[in-house]
């Protein structure tokens, strides 16, 4: 399954608690579109947050994150890894 | 200790062996900050590569790829996670 670093911006000042909501948000309707977020990294310094996923595509991947009220400003699949 | 995502832009058409070659570079000196990188994720398509790490500070990842011959062209300290 391909994997994708989504990331979305404007986000400063967000909590922790914000974080692991919208996280779950993902998580509850994934499965509609065969999409696993596996992970969320956030920097609400500058208001970054990465989030990486396993999905059929990025189109999947944006579809989850905009019903979860938070779509991404980027989704790149991530063919490489090291 | 502190986590932090930095970002590399205009490496596209990236190979696999270019990344594990970079990522081993940053490998073989990353202790002398007390640095170490956990995993790297590339778009060769966007050009994009996003590196995960432990380190200290900012500078002391940015010093690492420098000297590795790959500056990054954002390190963002990630200090929520989900």
């Amino acid at each position: 399954m391909p994997k994708f670093m989504d990331v979305h911006r404007g986000m400063k000042g967000l909590t922790a608690d914000q974080l692991m909501e919208a996280h779950r948000a993902d998580l509850a309707i994934e499965k509609d579109e065969n999409v696993h977020f596996e992970h969320a990294w956030a920097d609400p310094e500058s208001g970054i947050v990465y989030c990486l996923s396993e999905a059929p595509s990025a189109d999947a991947v944006q579809r989850i994150h905009e019903r979860a009220g938070h779509r991404a400003d980027e989704v790149h699949q991530v063919t490489l890894e090291a």
